[in-house]
């Protein structure tokens, strides 16, 4: 069986497990402190560039999510999301259960159009009842959406100066950044990302690690005794060199970006060959998630044979599916998967 | 530098990071449903002697306590914990985050006494206004304690007596379970804990692991929709085979338990070196932890070769200080702090 | 100036307050076991013609919201609710500050179509991936809406049923209720209510008392340890007795039901007051709300002689408008709106 | 019987009803920003001497307590209490429901010392493993104490001086504050109060209102947003003419002050009648509250015709238990409960 069905079905690039071994008996201090997470923190900030960005490892995606957006609101603050965002779908009320309520605008493949938002924005202040309503105190968009899809650098800079008009933080969701930032045709860099947002997150866990996703707050904006929380809400890990390690990795001769790349070329690879074969797509994603309008007389055809996702129904005889390249797939899962195709 | 400064110090044992690469491109399902996990629960159940044990794996200590409790206890219930608890000291209020009090009772050398919880549970039913107070609604334990102790079978009896007699789930905190069950003079045994506990965890991060920690809910005693809990408070991991691949290793031909015995082994070996030296305990540990009242001159001479814990002032002329071992220290360790402590 | 702004302008019904006064120095336990709290609730089961019932006085609705919500809600759980209900719009996101989402469906007049209902859990449960999103743990109602607008009983059967299949109860707000157990053609009783719900609550505050909520658990249906729930969330009083005098009042010879027909005797004043004068209704509301479809030039002109809510714009000439009539409305109030709205 | 269980058996001042009856139908806006309100807040900052007071009126003490705590504190600050204050003990954990830790220090009669505060938050800083630990944030002290004692203004100036030093608020629960304020040989008056804290309340429900608290933050200091959050705490009542009516009655004519003397005379003459019988106290109150040691067999007898509160064992045959007068207390039943003890 072979699997498309994430980009998380692998362990870890092999550089990484090899800097694992090499670095394993050295004894280092807990929590994040140690000389490696260090140095990854650097190469991070250079990256960036922005020497004075606060960086900070944490282990999964809606751990780092809920820390972030705990950490940046008060009390009668929401975040305010696409419906379609991360937070407000599938992780479990992860973020109402730190007391906070996810306020929606309307989803395109997921993003968030900032004239939308501005608009949210202004009815908000607007209704004379609002002090009676969740303040929006921040904005979350995801990058690649939940759907693939990207922002252009003109698009982020209007999120951002409408975040600016408000004086609310932007919360960019990297879980996938890796895949969006090598995407053909993307005009958004590491630093334009960095420039536009007031915190965002590196994805590991998806993009080559086995855990870790690196949260960068841009100059020096990271909240007071953020530690703390971090610490408070269970997201520090006492070998904080598991993460430090695994970045440092990454960051070292561009590692981050060239197996992100891996992952563009497979999935434009899978693109194409559905598309030779007549496929029609759900909407045209220019990063590692594919969605396939597929019939389900294929669906039941591949089953045993290659997983993949369920995303919804499409109409009576027809499912959208979501196939996911990874900086782990091999070109040769991708013949395999049109040689299945081809059978019928 | 030589640090004897905590169990955490360095990476994983080597069988770890051997199967981590050797599993390494096999495709797994996400969220803890690969075959290792799998394979690592029914190793555990069997080291239990429990075949219907619920298994969890997460990443960290605080996390775990966190996770449990609010998992385990109604509203408007709190924990007890002896008062030097780590719930209670060193998680940056994580409990209370979830929302429950920590109640306290006494400690004797971080250990809970049956009888004194007993009484508090006694007088909590007694005081009519006790539905204007928290109810204890579950006991939090850690053996060994903070400060190395361990319980005997029949204190662990004890307390599961209590436990049930007031219908209230008995918790144990295994951050260093390896170190107790190993410890000269024990008579616990796993199946002990298993059988007198309704929830426990065996610690991963400070006994060989890079992280994570097996909880166990004996009897198929686990929450509804546990999963689901877990994945809220931000504690799921997408690559549940990073630690199922661990435990399946630690749980492999008792790995879990020789190096354990290899720091209790040192700690041994650095008891009597100091004993022979003439320094004074602070307490009488059987476990990795030692705790050793300095002279404070002796603080200043190690400082800069030697890494271990400041734990309290003691008088005007001493402190005590922590000097733990681990799964990895090596005996030279040991030897060059004897040499250190000689050379004045 | 006259009001029309809402059904609290005023204080309470003379009855209440001379039972205020008559009752004032007789000395009385607190919290809630006061002898006219027992009575009244003996009085609020005997109209609910459920003996069983079991019954807590809260003061304000938001509050009782809370209380109710996060009381019957286990951790991973929301609450289901129309779009517009209260709890998801003007509580300032108190539900989630529980730790609970308000999960959505579509609303009709602010109603909950059972339909929708029951494919929401439909769909909820046929998807994969709902351990890792919200479980609809219970569906909150308002009657009448927040639109005014009323269930019919065969209507509220259906709900009932849905959350029997699904096992979730079923609450009902009644920060209105009377006005709606009173408007003209409804076929719902309060026995009714009580029989279908699992929780819901008896209007005060917008019904002739200066504040208090009765909250309704029929068939013993309380939550355990619910008066410890109610103290922890602040939702207690120390003197019961004020909560318990005025019920006790407003269910001593049908006062809560024959104040609430007079608001309807004045709203259907109101309402034909607008309708002979060619004024449109943005909706068809049996109740003591009545939405208006006002020319902008109406609103500057009423601006500073009566009081009413800006609901929202209906276009670029018009506003819909909110006039509400209550227990304490005067007909002449009626006849000077009139009277203004003549001048013209 | 007769009731000396505590200060809130009866209803409310008759001048607060005289003002309920004659506001009644007075239309007026709700949510606290009707007349009486508004004028009750004018003749509190009068009294507080403190023309720039941020005012909010609150239902309950809990609720009170719980509002301003949270209201005040960071995520992962705590608030210090004595072990023995409200917020510690009889609040059924609704602080820390809000995910706040209470950090206790030791009491004396219910009080804080200042020298014990300042050597707590200096251990704290000194601690290098402080950031794994709850910050503490605040200082929550009770005037009178839940034992009856009062701060001297000393005292208050002691406590003050050490939260500037650490840059914390000090909070004082005046649930009683009345009877601290009128008590015999107290140096501290609300101008102090007002001077000395950055948030206090004055008590109403057991100082004759029916319900309600004034919290008054000096300075202009009440946080942003403050209404939202109050009503995000279920805490806002929509006629808020309730409290400010209460309010505002009991700041005219000195109305707060002279029937909290009242019941100082009646605890001075209930006093006396003890002592001349040779009861025995457990510590020298001021204030309302009388802690009396009675032999048991004086328990019993009483039992049926004088209520009053158990409040602790002394030893095998006495008793501690708590006599309180209130605004409401007649002489006369001083006078009947000292001809019941003398018909021994």
């Amino acid at each position: 069986m072979i699997s498309f069905e994430n980009d998380y079905s692998e362990g870890a690039h092999e550089r990484i497990l090899q800097r694992l071994m090499e670095t394993n008996r050295v004894q280092q201090v807990g929590y994040g402190e140690d000389e490696y997470s260090l140095s990854a923190k650097e190469k991070i900030r250079a990256a960036c560039g922005d020497p004075d960005a606060d960086i900070f490892f944490i282990v999964g995606g809606t751990q780092t999510n809920l820390v972030v957006i705990d950490g940046l609101l008060s009390g009668v603050e929401g975040v305010v999301s696409a419906a379609t965002g991360h937070v407000n779908v599938h992780e479990a009320g992860a973020i109402e259960y730190t007391g906070h309520k996810v306020l929606t605008v309307p989803e395109h493949q997921g993003k968030m159009d900032a004239g939308e938002l501005k608009q949210y924005l202004a009815d908000f202040y607007a209704d004379p009842t609002h002090p009676h309503m969740v303040y929006p105190g921040m904005v979350y968009i995801s990058h690649p959406t939940e759907y693939g899809a990207l922002y252009t650098r003109a698009e982020l800079q209007s999120l951002h100066d409408v975040c600016r008009a408000y004086d609310i933080p932007l919360f960019l969701d990297g879980a996938r950044l890796g895949y969006g930032l090598t995407a053909p045709g993307t005009d958004v860099t590491l630093p334009d990302v960095a420039r536009l947002c007031d915190v965002f997150y590196i994805g590991g866990t998806k993009v080559g690690a086995l855990c870790g996703e690196a949260v960068v707050f841009p100059r020096h904006g990271a909240p007071e005794r953020f530690i703390t929380h971090i610490k408070q809400h269970g997201a520090m890990v006492a070998k904080g060199r598991l993460l430090g390690v695994q970045f440092d990795a990454l960051f070292t001769d561009h590692l981050y970006f060239s197996i992100s790349r891996h992952a563009i070329e497979m999935a434009e690879k899978l693109k194409q060959g559905f598309a030779q074969r007549g496929y029609r797509f759900f909407l045209d994603s220019p990063t590692n998630q594919q969605f396939i309008i597929l019939p389900n007389a294929d669906m039941d055809r591949l089953r045993d044979r290659v997983r993949f996702s369920f995303w919804s129904r499409y109409d009576d005889g027809h499912s959208v599916v979501r196939f996911a390249t990874s900086w782990a797939t091999p070109a040769e899962n991708i013949d395999r998967l049109m040689a299945i195709l081809d059978e019928k």
